[in-house]
């Protein structure tokens, strides 16, 4: 006899949407020579395999083996004392995280109360809706144009009374677009935040893949206590590690940290002990990693760019950094999810514009999300040939 | 001019208590040369740590680095299978984790509607009440008594009408009270959750552990869609990994996977692929470190046994298995509280049994727990000539 039929499911779990579009796993019925231009990839070549090698060893070797013993929720000492001073921030405001989502979906839950009002880029990375529903989060979509998230017309919204809890965007290298947020306009969205009482998440995932040119400052995100400024290892040093870190402002280290500590105590020991040695055993190191990684990058964004360009289908600016590009199909009639079936027919994969739009108004179904960080030249060049002649399909 | 004031935090996060007693560091004002038997941290000379560094240099010598990169939330293929098969349970059922505490908060998470009634052992391991905060859950206990949790009280409370969620129990060499739930009382507790629609935690962190006889088993909890089966490498591999597993019924895996996949996407890749490797590479390397490790904490649970029981102080049973002594008091005019106080003074520091009570009705309090693992024999014999010397100075 049951008495009562199983539990049923928590509310929050149940509104957890599947994928559409980005993400799902559905779409993805591929040739066995398919080019894939699909995700932001480090390229094995430039990740440091043996300096981890060598690094895991000295840190084994240690008596103690503290590497394999609890830490603290905030992270190992080592770690965040390399991050504070390479951040330049006070070391307390360091929680190290396990990557770049990870931070996300940890200042949702540490900020959000359910059902809160959130800003976001439009076009936007998609997962990052996916994480808002840990809060069950409502999406108030501002768009990002060549200087990145629009902070004239938040403001505008701001004006008209939209009062949202936060306010989350890519700010170098926009995730899709590749646009900046100049520093100047920084320190507008956090005057804004610091005015209206809602929190900055700065998804600052693709900073250290800067091909040419000055970086803009972070500043403005660490001089407030407005701003969650997220960081990861994972475009440099490698995803699988599931490392990164989050600058907090003071009022919500403990709220962070005792929400972190609820839900998986601590990030890695020996994850965060092999990265801390590996930095810290050769300081040059690290930097010697992005050189090789800004140099390989920023050549497979050129072979890129011009094959596309010369194909005459596709407008194209090769970004100042980053992992994508962001191409606008030049003709307007060209049906762009035919284009995306018949791309994939001809053995390249990459993800639809219309993916990123998190509102109207953007002309995102118009360009192409192509990821070339793990795909040689050569392979670049044919699959620009190959995007070529699905246009060509529908002319 | 502020228009309004920062957010206001998240009812949830506000409602997250300060440690009082278990965990709370402000209690830690300690001799230099204070023996610690806090927690039940393995020893180092028993975690296989140059079989590590062998299988980091061989994980990283593959080509592609695929331990660096990206994997699937559900965990790598290798450690998901070694796990199933170990477990006897299709590789489905396994998702990867970040160790046992985070298998439990996903449980928490995945199972329970904020405010629902959860009933937990009693005495309980104090974190798992602070985990139950993810969900603002209220806590019905359970007494645990020599043969664990006592299915015919929660039985009663089942009849009298309490309709908990969920229930949590430490199965084996339960922590701290060290008694394990006969496969017989297994079986009515998995029945009684499928009657009444209720969710068992079943926290297994020690069953590894276990110095003679045979283990009860693990069949009850497998054979039913009403039990989450927690599991982790902490007390045998490492807790510095963060690495662990839980047995899901089918049921439960696309909601607990789709709410991991919004928290931090996937256990660290690199920590998945040493510890496959570890484990794969050498098929009997973990019965090794499992035999080395029993073989010492017997030998040290029976020195610290014997020399409590010599002092006449303590009544105190040598457990089956697993890291911890929970020593009685033989004399009841014993005043607890300033006996952790004196024994702090003496240089020997333990938990408190107060702080394990979940409820009234047990004599928790008249109890020490005494963590054995990372202490050698030499210190244990110390630590109990001290805490002697403690509980003298009340006679």
């Amino acid at each position: 006899m049951t008495l009562l039929s199983p539990s049923s499911r928590p509310t929050l779990v149940q509104a957890f949407t599947a994928p559409k579009g980005f993400g799902d796993q559905t779409l993805r019925d591929r040739r066995p020579d398919a080019i894939e231009l699909l995700g932001g990839i480090p390229d094995a070549t430039v990740l440091p395999t043996a300096e981890f090698a060598e690094a895991t060893a000295r840190v084994l070797a240690r008596p103690g083996a503290a590497s394999l013993q609890y830490s603290r929720t905030e992270g190992i000492p080592a770690l965040r004392e390399w991050v504070a001073a390479r951040e330049g921030v006070a070391v307390e405001r360091v929680l190290i995280t396990n990557g770049g989502f990870h931070g996300l979906a940890l200042a949702v839950q540490t900020v959000l109360e359910r059902g809160d009002l959130v800003a976001v880029d439009n076009p936007v990375f998609p997962l990052f809706l996916r994480g808002l529903e840990l809060a069950d989060a409502r999406v108030l979509p501002i768009g990002v144009g060549s200087a990145g998230l629009d902070i004239d017309e938040l403001e505008q919204r701001l004006r008209e009374g939209a009062r949202p809890a936060a306010v989350y965007t890519v700010p170098e290298f926009h995730n899709p677009s590749q646009s900046s947020l100049p520093t100047a306009k920084r320190r507008e969205l956090v005057a804004l935040a610091e005015r209206y009482g809602f929190t900055v998440f700065a998804d600052d995932l693709y900073r250290e893949l800067r091909f040419h040119g000055e970086a803009e400052s972070v500043e403005p995100f660490h001089d407030s206590d407005h701003v969650i400024h997220v960081n990861t290892f994972t475009k440099t040093l490698g995803p699988g590690l599931r490392l990164g870190w989050v600058v907090l402002p003071e009022r919500l280290i403990p709220d962070a940290v005792a929400l972190r500590s609820r839900q998986d105590s601590h990030s890695s020991t020996f994850v965060q002990g092999v990265v801390a040695e590996l930095l810290t055993g050769d300081a040059s190191l690290f930097d010697r990693v992005l050189g090789r990684a800004r140099d390989l990058y920023r050549s497979r964004a050129h072979v890129l760019a011009a094959e596309l360009s010369a194909s005459g289908f596709f407008d194209v600016a090769v970004p100042d950094g980053g992992l994508f590009l962001w191409p606008r199909l030049t003709d307007d009639r060209i049906d762009a999810d035919r284009l995306a079936a018949d791309a994939s027919a001809e053995g390249v994969e990459y993800q639809r514009g219309s993916f990123f739009a998190s509102g109207p108004g953007t002309d995102a179904d118009r360009h192409l999300r192509l990821a070339y960080g793990d795909t040689s030249e050569e392979l670049l060049r044919e699959a620009a040939a190959r995007l070529a002649r699905a246009v060509a399909r529908q002319r």
